[in-house]
């Protein structure tokens, strides 16, 4: 047996998106997202923040997250993010890439997480020497975060004013952006929008989808047509875009990414229950979204590995494992894994 | 009645393509093209062009195009390409962005070519005075042509002897490149690695995929790691790459590529023959591969138009219309085209 | 004997400049262009051209070229400009590198000028379709021409009003500027903003000064402030500045630079009725400013050249030269010149 | 009075520069560094390093640091520097500009300084995660350091032995490196080449230059010829070049650079000797350069600025307080801060 908890990345789409690509594949389509399922994108984000939304359909978190960025930050503009953000540890420059030599700034923050203060603080350490500094532009939140925390509302926006205060703009990374609704409980304009974030990943590859990621952009003053202008350029105009569309419709309809996402953190808060009974493993973060973090001694994670889980390690920390829960995991599988779990511990 | 010709980008996906789709999202699968079925291409692509080939999967023709190209030119290096090639006009300065400010030099060239003293007056004309120029690093032939037509072998052959003596680089943009093979009857390796290609984006979502294309490099002198740098750096490194590699597996198999792209060709060449056959239009090019190029009045598309037949026109070019059929344009539906265009003629 | 008719750019500093750079060597002053000198050049310049002037000193003409065109060109913008451009020829693609990817659009046309209607075409021919093309988005014109001749005024004025109307910026090249104003006897201001240009390259290097130019911006609408950032990310913001800008102080005062200008015309003018009254050589351009073209056999330059006369010749055309008159050509040196022509003709 | 200590960018040029100058204003010279005083450049600094040197003479410290990263670190390659360093603070970027997006990593140290251990440290906690991570690529140490201290020459060669390991290229920022071999007493040599530096930003500019500064290559496997692509398309080609190398050559001339370094470093240890003396204040850092930074009280301070003295404070450190002297700060100008100190602090 081989069960499979390394990340969500590696599960398979969910049938009613693969359903979706199939009807999709009915006669001939306008290309560069001109057909007609793009064209709904628009009004069916909209009716799902509650606010006009300009969504710009694309096949990697990476390419929303770097567009994004560099539609509202200069080339001498810094962004701040998490010391552990996707946006600063993997995508290999991606961010700098499309803005043109823009910086990162990282914040550090327990539980993957910082405050307004700390951005306070970062930002006034790194800029203040007029042309010869790089200028504040933007902040990015990452929800879920890569701890497998959530932001609260009042948490982002406290952020957002105080990046808001000096003119910075507000991305959030939402890559696992279900999975921070979902365990909210909240509606999804309470943690963008309505809390001062003005561009939105909206991630669905990890939760259900195939490639189709989302640039939702909430904020008219935000450069839209640099944003398409960028993803042209950088060759993400898929001709048939209506793919990756398709698959966008069909994540939103009758509420499928929350489903899919609740029931991935449902299997999340399973297993941090059975660590948390666990008499050596402890919990690295509180579990509130779909990835549960485990310390326990490596020889413990080794009998585990023995027994047929997997799941990710990082070079340098052998006493350290991600464990991420899907749209697909099975209570079956989670309850194997609770089970290998608890013998390993006995060892 | 409405009848598409407008664009090869417009067409499906071909049922074998979807089947393979829905094979692949079977259980779990490493992300990041360490899947099973990435892990199959460069020895599937290498058995096709009888020659080690390095593969990368990609969304886009722009991708794949503008990878190679940076990948071999340095920003202050110039890439020699025909006046219509896709690259210069229709990709809003991708190969620019990837290449961090390279030049493109086009040519002219009756039928959509250019010859290889064409392109030794073109290197004349921008080099020869040091680091006050461009560098001359590349050149990139289409084939099939923007205008529906083929390079021969030796054709190429003569361009990448042309090319290769001054040290530049031959990269070849097969966004139609089975059309190509399918014309010619050649072997995919005769017009490419053995005229002295080094690097092919081949083309597939035009062909019956639904977004999948492969930068194929054909010489372990090209730097295969900068190259998925760029991938990473641009976005394209799909987290699911699975889902691309498995079309492009399809794409190869039992040669349905090839038929595909012949049987477009196939259609493209009957209607060629009814316009021929027409007492008004004439075609613009000799039609070799998918496409027709037509010079007709402007009354004559406005009555086709009018009989719901679907071309493309250009701005302010009112007596030229391309028609344009793909994999799954029916016989029946091309000799619809060739009746509507014998009836308007008449008008 | 020796007598150098290469470049202007090979000519020695003006004393008056000299004595300028000595001036300015007393004391201490501010760092990165807060000093006395470079804090005047606003009014200076203001004053000289009759508007409100921005001013941005540099050391090259280069520089000052790629500033303004990346201050007003995005990315995915096109710049037109003659076939003969020095931004297009000998820059080795600083206006990309500065701009991002930006591209240069040729345009030909007789006497190293183009048209209003010229830009048109080339306009049309480049862009329209959508956000796959580039967008046209300056037009720049080099003043005196790189065959030494100049603009007209009303000639100016029609091309940057066929630029403004599809709202491009329009640019100038002045790196001879002061060659042009002191051939057409006008006004500086009836050559630049009077007639539609919105920025200045205005050169001093070449006409009396060690290394300085000055980017000058006559339209609020441009970003002087993205310009500034660009001047210090490209390492051009000298911690002395003053030294660059009591260059310009002094270049101005009392029309020294209209006064070297209008002598090296005269030179060149002398030079050419040599040409003129030559049996077998002829003039290549109508000579306006302080450049010659000539056209002759291959074995009458070499004549010249054994007679100890340099000039610059091109690879692969040995029967075109250029002889180019500074500041600081003597009219005893003209003379030589005219004199050693006559006798090599003689051969 | 007004005594100005707050930069050393801001003296004059020394008497023996400006003659060299007026003496370099002799008649006409190849223009773009092909004149005999740039020619002579390679031989002086090799006779000076005692070692093979390949120099680009620029204008700013900010271009040779930028040209340098830029030629050995790809775009997705970082580049560790102490946290303090000037390519990270205040070039708003350039580095990044020029190397397209590469990333600068800071490394925290006391006394401007970081050491061996703290590269690996840094370095393992940003790479490890292959192409998802930047490459580190090099290392650029400050001589002497922004905190007025030097690097002995066992700590740069553990520096540089530790970043050659991993293939890191090393990089000095010697700004103002003839203060820290001043303060050494060693060879030149000894703390680049001979500790494993490859590439040096020699400075000039602050000790006594107009505008000019080198960019030494000591190693032929780092690629000159990019660097000169680099230096001409970011506009840092000077056609006059032979002032700036003319400036080189005569502070290289009998040792004028280390005799100019070691006064301005005599007279801040003579400021250290009396902060040291102070009944209040205190010294930050060692004194081992030619900066003083004092802590102090904010009263102090304004006692200080009151008595006519200026220094460069921080926004939101009223506490802290740099003095820099230079090559044209005299005995009795010492003489009277520091007796303005004393005074000041008897408050």
């Amino acid at each position: 047996m081989e069960l499979n908890f390394r990340s969500d990345n590696e599960s398979p789409a969910a049938p009613a998106i693969m359903a979706a690509l199939q009807r999709a594949n009915e006669g001939c389509a306008w290309a560069y997202a001109e057909d007609q399922w793009s064209e709904r994108l628009d009004s069916a984000f909209s009716a799902l923040f509650e606010t006009r939304t300009t969504v710009l359909p694309v096949s990697t978190g990476t390419v929303a997250n770097s567009i994004a960025l560099a539609t509202v930050t200069p080339p001498w503009g810094s962004v701040f993010c998490h010391r552990n953000a996707h946006i600063l540890n993997d995508e290999s420059g991606a961010p700098e890439f499309f803005g043109n030599g823009l910086r990162l700034v990282p914040i550090d923050g327990p539980d993957g997480k910082f405050t307004a203060d700390d951005l306070g603080v970062a930002v006034r350490a790194t800029a203040g020497h007029g042309i010869h500094s790089y200028q504040p532009a933007a902040v990015s939140l990452t929800q879920s975060t890569e701890s497998g925390t959530v932001y609260r509302p009042d948490e982002i926006a406290a952020i957002a004013a105080a990046a808001e205060e000096p003119g910075m703009v507000r991305h959030m990374d939402g890559a696992r952006f279900g999975n921070a609704v979902a365990a909210l409980g909240c509606h999804p304009a309470d943690i963008t929008w309505r809390a001062g974030v003005q561009l939105l990943s909206f991630g669905a590859s990890k939760n259900g989808c195939l490639a189709a990621e989302a640039l939702l952009i909430f904020d008219d003053r935000v450069a839209a047509d640099t944003a398409e202008r960028l993803r042209k350029r950088s060759g993400h105009l898929l001709s048939k875009m209506r793919y990756v569309s398709a698959q966008l419709l069909a994540y939103l309809e009758q509420d499928l990414w929350l489903d899919m996402a609740g029931h991935a953190n449902a299997q999340a808060t399973r297993f941090a229950q059975a660590v948390d009974r666990h008499p050596e493993a402890s919990l690295t973060y509180t579990v509130e979204a779909n990835e549960v973090f485990v310390r326990w001694s490596p020889a413990g994670f080794r009998r585990l590995e023995a027994a047929g889980i997997q799941f990710l390690t990082w070079p340098g920390r052998d006493d350290l494992a991600r464990f991420v829960f899907s749209h697909c995991t099975t209570p079956a599988e989670t309850e194997a894994l609770c089970n290998a779990f608890a013998e390993a511990g006995a060892g």
